[in-house]
């Protein structure tokens, strides 16, 4: 490799690194969802829940956590009785809904639909 | 599940469906570089192969046919001699490449850099 490819390897793999990070954390099945309902005001588990149909608890459970530990999504409890527990975007939260939200207006305008089933 | 779950599920499937696909497409390896390439006008295989440091022929000449496949890229072939092979993107790569620059762009800004490796 001559140094100049090697320069730009350098300049170029953390690059690659962050674009890989956020792909799979956007491409994670529910989390497109999960971000839309949050943009759209659902604070509690049970409102983000009914907002994703096929969405089992569990799995909203676990993208949650995951979105939380990657400063997305911030969790607020509150100590009442009982004690009320909030989800909402973070700063870097609210600037991924634009993203999901290109990735998903190019894959409707680009991508063939798969064809409907017809339900009697 | 209710009638009106199962009417929401019904619209978002076919949606989920494109999305997951359209992530599969950017999300990778080499996708987001080598649309970049033909975005800064490389329409050879070489030309392009060089624009992306670390990428092997046979993964540049894989990607290029995925992508053909996807109706991303277009190949013209000039029956020159010898046969010159071109490669440029078509309508809907041209829209994909906003789309990764935006994925980039929120990973540049909200995920923390690899820490650079010290050379002598």
């Amino acid at each position: 490799m001559t140094r100049k490819n090697e320069q730009m390897t350098e300049a170029l793999s953390p690059y690659c690194a962050v674009y890989s990070r956020a792909i799979e954390i956007i491409g994670r099945r529910w989390t497109g969802a999960i971000l839309r309902a949050l943009m759209a005001g659902r604070t509690r588990f049970n409102d983000i829940a009914k907002t994703v149909p096929g969405l089992s608890d569990r799995l909203l459970s676990e993208r949650l956590k995951e979105l939380e530990a990657e400063g997305i999504v911030a969790r607020a409890v509150t100590p009442s009785t009982p004690v009320r527990v909030e989800y909402a975007l973070t700063e870097a939260g609210e600037a991924l809904v634009p993203v999901v939200c290109t990735v998903a207006g190019w894959a409707e305008t680009w991508l063939p639909l798969p064809a409907p089933e017809k339900t009697a």
